[in-house]
């Protein structure tokens, strides 16, 4: 890639609708995949001309619309395929994070989560076993979310066309009519709350490719938000938005509603929750935290009379005991992300030019 | 596989729901994707077991339930990967097929479509140029069909570990209150009418693969269906039934129906409505037309006394112009499907046993 592609218009790359020639490549990259800067330039050169409408421009992590027949409540439905390597990982498998990551997307629109479906792409020779296994984790999943399977297909590529399983996860939730959370609703001042530390799921999964190991288990965070966020906002209106800070991590969920909100968000280095372990980690790898996925997390931009109550309330969940404030809306330096830093400085942080992990879901 | 393998009890294998050990092989098959007798084992002895449900475990092509707040009406939603090789076929792509396909399993539930979602697992290397391709032809097709896109998601794997490009295509439709169609109603006595030519799909991407040429073009029958299904659940209250014919056929289709319903299927082959280029095709490459895949075709049961009403409906149909009944429900051989041949015999038309035509949707 040359230099000219390392500094983007973001608004222009993320909200455009005009059809602009890839600079640089003409096929597919591992980073198109990795939820950073290639990733939106595949949206907002590729995807959205040929098939973007009111609902997919919004770039929201689910579509929400009205159905006939439902008055006041909307519809929200998400889709993800999860291709993540290995397929069992400290802490969970493929089918719990395909049941989890499509909970979560429904989560923190608002929505309730209802209906799953689920199709598997098999590649021939994956064990049989293994395949049950991993059916009946989603089962367990879904069960303990209170969610229902109610549609699912397979189909089988040839052994070296495919690798062993790719699940697609698609949800369909309710959001009640009087909640409103979008991209584009940060405003200066608002401040912004994680709800835990940061990095564990990518962290798990690359110290299981690495081997590396630690004196404490490394295990992914994924878990299904809806409990929480139904809690935060049953607690607290002044909740503007929320994301999940999956692929390209805290990154790249801030500086997309940097870019949705036309605002800044400065992030503070010291307020991060990090795990000892996934610290050391990062280190080992030449990580950084701040770009590495989660799958049991939330982002949660607040108005700051709101915030500390709703961090108390975070806190009181299992889920967000580790809930801190990372920082805040600006109205400086519109549509980026900066973080003081330990040493004090301040630096942007980009959304991911490359790719770093890939595979992480 | 051993021969203890060739005579299946259907319906134990169809609806049991206690999971047996698999006989013969611990590791998933391309005979698993054909949408014949292994993928039966597949979801019998594996996935139903796991993930059932008293939606899933009705085995229909979509899975309807009520939704909280809508009255009367239900939801259908249905969901499929499609991996079909090659991606550019003489009347489609893959793209077209993803959304077809994706309407006609909610068509022939008598839901009407009314959103989609697409998730894209994309091989590095993949070229730009032909997914803008794709993407066009989904959103024309979804623009045809009166469907909206409402969420979308992009992965990529590595060189070697997918195959281009697989779409997983989810649908969300509405079913009317009083239309209960299921393929446990077929009665002895109703007839089965399928909506035109068969195995035009299957055909036009095996002469592809093969490099067959006929003096007619044989292209894919791809089209969305539920114009033609909501004419004829309008025209006619005695539709019991509707399947789409894809993977596995006409074949398939009718043993689910002969299975579900606890009915036998007996099939007049003169009947059957087959354009020369395909019978020549299938001669030349030796398939049963039986067992080749449909995307733009229906099969409908239908009670006798208005079955002559709902063909003449049919073919004032653009979609339907060639529909034929094809057969009749039957009390005897119940569970299976037999077909009085043109030579004068009669012999059963069994689930596929093993793969036939890999990756054709």
């Amino acid at each position: 890639m040359s230099d000219r592609d390392a500094a983007p218009a973001l608004v222009s790359d993320l909200l455009g609708s005009c059809p602009l020639p890839f600079t640089g490549y003409d096929r597919v990259l591992l980073g198109h995949g990795s939820g950073g800067r290639l990733s939106g330039e595949l949206i907002s050169r590729l995807f959205l001309p040929a098939l973007g409408n009111h609902v997919l421009n919004r770039l929201e992590d689910q579509g929400t619309c009205q159905l006939p027949g439902l008055s006041g409540a909307r519809i929200a439905m998400t889709t993800d395929s999860f291709v993540v390597r290995p397929i069992f990982f400290p802490g969970g498998d493929i089918g719990k994070l395909a049941v989890h990551g499509t909970i979560n997307d429904l989560a923190v629109g608002g929505a309730t989560p209802l209906f799953l479906t689920a199709a598997f792409i098999l590649e021939e020779g994956l064990a049989l076993e293994d395949l049950r296994r991993i059916a009946m984790s989603m089962r367990a999943a879904a069960d303990d979310a209170g969610v229902t399977l109610i549609a699912a297909d397979t189909k089988v590529v040839d052994r070296g066309k495919g690798d062993q399983v790719f699940i697609t996860t698609t949800g369909l939730g309710i959001v009640p009519e009087d909640r409103v959370l979008s991209i584009a609703a940060a405003r200066p001042g608002d401040k912004v709350i994680v709800s835990g530390t940061i990095g564990d799921h990518g962290i798990a999964i690359m110290s299981v490719r690495e081997g590396l190991e630690f004196e404490t288990a490394l295990e992914s965070d994924t878990a299904a938000l809806h409990g929480l966020s139904e809690t935060m906002l049953a607690a607290c209106d002044g909740i503007r938005l929320m994301r999940d800070p999956t692929r390209g991590g805290v990154s790249s969920a801030l500086n997309e509603t940097a870019t949705g909100s036309r605002v800044g968000v400065s992030l503070v280095e010291s307020a991060l929750p990090l795990r000892p372990s996934v610290r050391a980690a990062c280190e080992i790898l030449g990580l950084d935290p701040l770009y590495v996925a989660n799958e049991g997390k939330l982002i949660a931009v607040v108005a700051a009379d709101d915030a500390d109550h709703l961090l108390e309330v975070m806190k009181s969940h299992p889920l967000g005991r580790d809930a801190a404030i990372i920082g805040e809306v600006t109205g400086d330096h519109r549509g980026s992300v900066v973080m003081r830093s330990l040493a004090g400085g301040t630096r942007v942080v980009p959304l991911l030019a490359g790719e770093q992990l890939p595979r992480i879901c």
